[in-house]
């Protein structure tokens, strides 16, 4: 199969755009993208629009293409993308495949969401089963988890706070991050309002508004337009189990995506210089470096408290603030994560550059109620 | 690049399915169509789910992800598509994608949509359009294209009708359509109340509730399920030019996918034998058999009168039923089309079979208010 670079990447600022409708984040995002490529609009061959909640939202309906053609993007195929909060490495996924099959050069992946409407009903669905009407919310099923992992390994609730503490400083040094020059103590973080214990409202990702979009191009045609292509070693999608009543130490579709990436990339966690994961609660980064392979399982609050995940640590996580500290417009989260590896891999973060960083490692997590992923991804990077 | 043969088909009728949630209707094809392959749940590597309003009307996302866990199908890569009313198509076109990049081998492909709901709203997004404030809404824009069909063309409000006969005829003899055994005459036709003249409510598609589901698989791999496997040549998606005024009397898109598809099939429209096409209204289908090139521009009218488009004529036309005969479950429906080729290219569709049918092709497109094609696809069967 052919291999494929990543040869431009584009962002909006996350947070709050009350004046900005979908379409038009989506577009700019991907002009900047196609802009940074170098390539002409006419140039692509394919695209990919990633979203989840514009049909609930905003009532719209083939957003992708109205993106596009905001872009200048127009005839080739489009394609839109809802895998919640992992449809934008889905749809990187899709593109990457559709180069590797050989019929196509050039794509496009374009990921946006508007969270910030008038009503917002995200969780409306979820009102029609019995569980969640006696109360299992998503921040429900996290919060057993981490009573579990306190529980188990002995992780601390300081501990836990330390994640959203460092993900807010990453966050502070990222103009794109909705909570830019923000940062918070770890007293503010255990003394703010209880959501579910032990999970305080510091410990749960915002509600944005973003977008973030890539140019995906065939190795062998990358270098008519970039000397410094970034390679898209590895993206990997997967389901979770369903059969299989949840282990509530552990998340086996981390492990189960990340085995095949890296065996796909031909790297180790060990190789990884830094990652990006979907922080949507403080527990779940934790768990993640631990299923990543960072460190050992159970490991992940005494590995975060040691400042190991910290930029300038043995494996920095988030630095771009993550969901924690960038926010988290859901179909556009996963793009931003592989924008931040892009930018990362050539260099050009500034005082959260991670120096020298050769490999990253990007996991995102479409979770179900009780914390038990339906969708996870994770995409490798390497200079 | 790897060829790619459909060696399972499953659908459940169209029409109203009360009780029947989404998810349901999804595993009930899913499960037909996997048995009718002959393949294990386990056996398959990826799986595409199509569906438009979910995230609308009943609020359900990661639908796909329900579906194929109902299916026996977990673990593997699952893609929510959503293209409008060719979102099925678009997700048989990712399914072709995924095998012929050589890294998949059997693909699951499930489109389902509930649209009898307790509150329909399809075209609230619309809404927020001066234009469609002003009444511009989706008949609206092909009664238009009737009317300068009928100017330029001599086409007449009979011709039109007869569209519907006939596909209401075939709807007769097809057990899953909305209107089995329901034919109407002319006179009912253009005597039902006027919708946007010259369009009658007989001359418009019904809203239904459907699912369909296809098995995809390599072409080496398939002579182990089955010793009589249906091509699948060509797999295109084309989005609208956007940037152009359209032309009122011609589908742009139908012609330029459909030329992509003839030439990646190696046909023209003279070697196939029976078509399905986008019949959402009647005039809807006296063009696209203008512009997949069955009779000349123009012709359209007279082509249908002739009876060149009935079963047992030169070209027959959506001997499923159609749109107009079958329901028009939006995210099933582009599925339920290559259904119906696979079935008819087998020889198994009973009284409506076409004799020795061996290229088949179906074409569906995504509209805008104007009657203007945001994505049209054509897929090209062959025995």
């Amino acid at each position: 199969m052919r291999t494929v670079d990543i040869i431009g990447a584009g962002m909006i600022p996350f947070g709050k755009h009350a004046n900005m409708p979908l379409v038009e984040m989506g577009v700019r995002a991907a002009v900047e993208a196609i802009k940074d490529a170098g390539v002409q609009p006419s140039q692509i061959n394919i695209a990919y629009f990633a979203n989840m909640q514009a049909g609930n939202l905003t009532k719209e309906f083939t957003t992708g293409q109205a993106v596009m053609w905001g872009a200048g993007v127009n005839k080739i195929p489009i394609f839109n993308v809802e895998n919640a909060c992992t449809s934008g490495a889905s749809a990187t996924t899709l593109a990457m495949m559709s180069i590797a099959s050989g019929e196509y050069d050039i794509a496009l992946v374009v990921g946006a969401e508007k969270l910030n409407v008038p009503t917002v009903d995200l969780f409306n669905a979820s009102m029609r089963d019995v569980a969640v009407m006696e109360g299992a919310v998503v921040i429900n099923g996290f919060a057993q988890r981490a009573v579990r992992h306190m529980y188990s390994f002995g992780t601390t609730p300081e501990q836990l706070a330390m994640v959203d503490v460092k993900n807010r400083r990453h966050a502070s040094m990222n103009p794109l991050a909705m909570f830019y020059k923000k940062p918070v103590t770890l007293e503010e973080v255990l003394n703010a309002p209880m959501m579910a214990d032990p999970l305080t409202k510091f410990s749960c990702c915002a509600n944005a508004d973003g977008a973030a979009a890539l140019v995906l191009c065939a190795s062998d045609v990358a270098r008519q337009f970039t000397a410094k292509p970034v390679h898209l070693k590895a993206s990997v999608l997967v389901s979770g189990l369903f059969d299989q009543i949840p282990d509530m130490e552990t998340f086996e579709e981390d492990q189960r995506a990340s085995r095949i990436a890296y065996e796909k990339a031909g790297v180790g966690p060990e190789d990884v210089d830094l990652a990006e994961c979907h922080d949507a609660f403080t527990i779940c980064e934790v768990m993640h470096t631990e299923n990543l392979g960072f460190c050992p399982i159970g490991e992940g609050g005494r590995f975060v408290e040691s400042g190991a995940t910290s930029l300038g640590g043995k494996i920095p996580m988030n630095v771009s603030g993550g969901l924690l500290g960038k926010g988290h417009p859901l179909g556009a989260t996963a793009v931003s994560q592989i924008v931040e590896g892009v930018r990362q891999l050539r260099g050009e973060c500034g005082e959260r550059q991670v120096e020298g960083a050769k490999v990253f490692l990007s996991e995102c997590m479409g979770a179900e109620l009780q914390g038990d992923a339906k969708t996870c991804t994770v995409n490798i990077l390497q200079k």
